[in-house]
This record gives structure tokens, sequence and C-alpha cells, in this order.
């Protein structure tokens, strides 16, 4: 099953590259990886998107929480997220549609789901994808929706 | 000043590791980085914002050339390109403004160039940006435009 993994780090050399030596070094996939700053100029944000079984992505939790300057690490799919990626895709266009001194490719972007980037994407490709680069996912949890109590009401008038 | 690296790579276990170890063995600078799918699924496709004069940049697309598994580099500075980045920002809602069993943070979803995404943030930073996740860049070239020449013209009609 596929995860989506938040990872808060320091923004040190060598943190990224100890966190893809953990993945390769045991063999754990690798679906897509971002890594990019945050708020604070002292930390950056990972998210990785990976495969496996409970028992895989519990290691991989694990394992990740002890490589030096990961401060967070939060297993998205424990609960409800929100997931967005960007494409670009640049698509051949049809030379007999067009006149002679207009441009040969259109580049498209497209933002969403994993089902609507990848649904873009196999709409296009009978026309002829020329070039695809994809950000890979990123994801932030949903807030839980809490049913506040009811407010007492502010007594406008003293009653007698 | 910055660059954006595309690295297309074969979709190995390990190709990420020797790549990021790059950066951090010689201190390169690594401001964003994504890898994800290709249309082949023997390939995925990084990109890498880094910063560096003219020789450190000329250094890195040499030496990510040699890494095992590295298929192509390109410095996409050295043509014209589009870029876009995804953030999802979730903000705090002003609890005076709302009725009582509301949500109390909104999410919002910016696709951009990094102009628009950095205004974004700094226009919402002022009411409490709750969780912000980058995707980082993603650029593709623009196409050269070609000015075609002018077609011969049909000859509908033989004339005498």
């Amino acid at each position: 099953m596929e995860h989506i993994i938040s990872v808060l780090v320091e923004n040190k050399f060598g943190v990224l590259s100890r966190v893809a030596n953990l993945f390769s070094g045991r063999g754990y996939n690798i679906e897509s990886l971002s890594v990019a700053p945050t708020l604070d100029p002292s930390m950056s944000m990972m998210t990785i998107v990976t495969r496996g079984d409970d028992k895989i992505i519990e290691q991989i939790v694990k394992q990740l929480n002890k490589v030096i300057d990961v401060i967070k690490v939060v297993d998205l799919n424990e609960t409800e997220f929100v997931e967005r990626e960007t494409a670009l895709i640049k698509i051949h266009t049809r030379q007999e549609d067009r006149a002679d001194s207009t441009p040969t490719t259109y580049t498209i972007e497209v933002t969403g789901d994993i089902r609507k980037v990848e649904a873009c994407i196999n709409l296009f490709q009978p026309l002829g994808i020329k070039e695809l680069v994809r950000t890979g996912r990123v994801a932030i949890a949903r807030e839980p929706v809490r049913q506040a109590a009811a407010q007492p009401r502010r007594v406008l008038k003293e009653e007698k």
C-alpha cells in the first residue's frame, strides 16, 4: 500500500543523503520525493511517497526518526489528508492545423491529486507528449472537524 | 545565482543517494529537489534547484553526468524555461468571524512560479500559517520560436 510520509528536517548538509541512504540501503521503495523550504529558513520539509505493508511502513518511520537532523516524521495515511501534485506536459501540436509561423508545441500545467494528474497524462498521451516533468506529491493533514459546544448567549438585557 | 537542473535517471535503487551524496560531499547547496516518475517506468526525473557561480554549476553538471544511472543532465538556465511549484498552506481562521461549529482552518492550494508562490505565502503569513508544504520547483524548456519559411502555394488551377 502507498503511504505519504512527511519529514521535517534541519536544513543541514547531509540530511537528504542520510534519508536517501536509509531508503536505498534497506531497499525501501521511493515513488516520489520532494524537499523544499519551510517558513523557518533553518528547516526543510520532505515529502516521500513510498510503498509497503504496515510492518515496512512502521520500520521506515522508526528508522527515519533515528536519522540525525530529522525533527519530525508523520505518516499521513494515519489521518485524512489533502494531496496535490503539479505536472508540466509539453505536447506536439498537429502541424496541419497550424499557420506557418506558430509554435510547434504547447506546454500545459496540471495541478491536482494523483488521479487528476494521471488522467491528464493519459488524455494527452495519444497526442504525443514531448516532455513531462512532475513535482511528486505533497500532502497536508485535514483538521479533525470539531463540533464545538453551544456557546452561552450574552445577556443583552436583564429581565426582571 | 540560482540554477534549475533537470536530471533524467534510471529508476534504480541508490541513484537518489548517489546524487544526494554528490551534493553533500562537495558542499553544493540544494534549495529544493524533487524526483518523480516519467512516462517510461524505468526512468525518473529529478529537478534540483541549486545556487552557485558559473564555475560551480559547471562542476555540478560535470559531476552529475559521471554518476551511475544518470542518463541526461540539463541546466535549464542555459535556455528560456517555464517553472511551476505548488504549495499547500493551512491558515487559521479568525474564531471571532465564525459560527460555533465550523472548521478552524482553511487549506489553500497555490500553483505558480516562485514569485507567485512566495507572494501568496507572504500575504497569508500575517493571518497565521499553521502548516506549509511545498513541492519544490519543476521546469521545462521553452521551445525556440521558429519562423517558418513561407510555404509554396498550391496551384489550384493551371493558368494558360
